[in-house]
């Protein structure tokens, strides 16, 4: 039993007594505790060492005060899995020194077993659950298929994405067989983690939002609800899908039959819960820039989010996006403690 | 008289026997003719010779056959006008080595007469207008205030925008000076614009879009209604505002008094019309990665966005983004051709 259910309960819509509040990449490198770790081994190494992960992964549970832990990973461990080779530099971001462009790279991308390819990772939840002992809930995540396409195409951090846009036109047939071999491995890393121990589940389509609505549908929702629902068949557990600027497709995600629905800054949470309220939990919306500003104006900007979204159950307080690396922890306490407190009004 | 009155029509949402077409960024690298004349001078000297920016401004009027020419200019020569030095690089982008932060780097900008500052665009305006001789009209153009503060602020392209949104929520009363400072040569700079031959107007609102909706209203919207209102007391043009990614404040810019809204390919045409088809023309919406693809998908993208409008007037097809530099000119040949046929069963 969850010492703190707030989270569950609020992917759940049930009644709780105020909101809670996470925060994307809150186990980071705004927290000089995380920074301490860092200097010891690189970013991959510390996701491969489960002691370490679930050191990192706590955290903000301990420092901030948030509602859930998210164990501490990347996104791009499954395409590693896969046979990709994967290097992370300080800096540069991520880079597949062999990206995949034809049917010659995509024959050599794997079907994997995750308890045995990712079993660090699980190994992390497996510690971490045990070092949590019941404070809070443990979140587990995966990269969305088209996102991870993205990356496997690009290479390294891109602009335009024209060569994964190239490759989704111009080898569609090729590129639905990544996606669709994409969705198997992550629907079985899933399952696994929630079989390690976490309690709740968040896909990350971080550039679902680049496609045309009709796009969207066909390379990335339609993959998105296939991972909703074959995980629906065999574990009992919140998922929350985040598609990042993919505000036109709102309705279309909550019909997958994911609990949560994430959303951005851009737009008002007021107008999202009135489109897809009556169907799941929304998480969201602060732009992560406010957390330059000064607390009075950072309470103001989280004050206005709670009106918008109004009373009752089915908010989870969040970022739009990742908490970036130059934020002073104090500004993330303050919205943390502000939003402890001031949601009680609007759950009574 | 324009022999070619397409555009102009279409903006005013009066009956054309077809849809017209440009294409952001058509005077640009993607073309060999274009690359040709760059060879030989910098960018900015190219914006600065009023007789090679005439050249490039009409070379896609001849070779791609679009409905309209747009001044070849940049964003950026206002802030540069306004006292700001300015360097534009090839490979890493526009750079402002002394980007504003402070009250003393603000109170350094100018507020200037377009006629002697900028009077190399108006030179290259009424020289293209001449060279054109009456065959297209002449888009003329500015970035939106808060686009160019961002370029101002940031110095230099950015990922995160982390600098311009700390300046605009902890220097607020400084932030708006600066825009209305900026609003206000803006304003002059587009009249004179057209006082030297250009036909239509555009305002490129390029990063409002990383605002949320309420921010949007204010740092952004905000500005633009102010100069659309004055331009519209001053001279009789149709305005065309673009704001990439605000998808959520479709209906605010509709309301601004602009003649036409653009769009990007984020957003279903059809569902721009049904919100905001009663009170602009749309300009938009084909994703520009689309003419990395096959003539046959091209194709089958332009009709769809066709049909997705539907039939009627108020339609200017555009892509939803400039046109990427490592475009076959072919293919947008081919699109451009397309709509030019296909269009004609919309609007019988």
């Amino acid at each position: 039993m969850l010492q703190n259910d707030l989270l569950i309960k609020a992917c759940r819509k049930e009644k709780t007594f105020r909101t809670p509040i996470w925060i994307m990449r809150q186990a980071g490198r705004y927290l000089p505790e995380y920074r301490a770790v860092r200097e010891k081994v690189s970013f991959l190494e510390l996701c491969k060492t489960p002691e370490l992960a679930a050191q990192v992964t706590i955290q903000p549970v301990d420092i901030i005060g948030v509602d859930s832990a998210i164990i501490f990973s990347d996104i791009l461990v499954i395409p590693e899995a896969m046979g990709m080779r994967l290097s992370i530099e300080e800096g540069t971001g991520p880079i597949f020194e062999e990206p995949i462009r034809d049917l010659n790279s995509v024959k050599k991308l794997l079907r994997f077993d995750p308890t045995d390819k990712l079993k660090y990772v699980l190994d992390a939840v497996s510690l971490t659950k045990k070092e949590l002992n019941s404070r809070v809930p443990l979140i587990g995540f995966s990269g969305s298929p088209f996102t991870l396409l993205t990356y496997m195409v690009e290479g390294k951090t891109s602009k335009f994405f024209s060569k994964v846009k190239s490759f989704i036109f111009q080898e569609r047939d090729l590129a639905h067989h990544v996606l669709n071999l994409l969705a198997e491995n992550i629907i079985d890393y899933l399952i696994a983690k929630v079989k390690a121990g976490t309690d709740v589940l968040q896909v990350f389509d971080t550039w679902g939002g680049i496609l045309a609505p009709h796009h969207f549908d066909e390379f990335s929702l339609y993959y998105l609800t296939k991972i909703v629902e074959e995980i629906k068949t065999k574990v009992n557990v919140p998922i929350i899908l985040f598609s990042k600027g993919s505000n036109s497709s709102l309705e279309k995600i909550a019909m997958t039959g994911c609990d949560v629905v994430g959303i951005d800054w851009t737009i008002d949470i007021g107008q999202a819960r009135k489109s897809i309220g009556k169907y799941t939990a929304i998480q969201g919306n602060l732009d992560p820039t406010i957390l330059y500003a000064e607390e009075e104006i950072i309470k103001e900007e989280a004050s206005r989010i709670l009106k918008n979204f109004g009373n009752g159950s089915g908010h989870i307080f969040n970022l739009g996006h990742g908490i970036h690396p130059d934020t002073e922890p104090s500004k993330l306490k303050c919205l943390v403690d502000f939003v402890k407190s001031e949601s009680k009004k609007f759950h009574q």
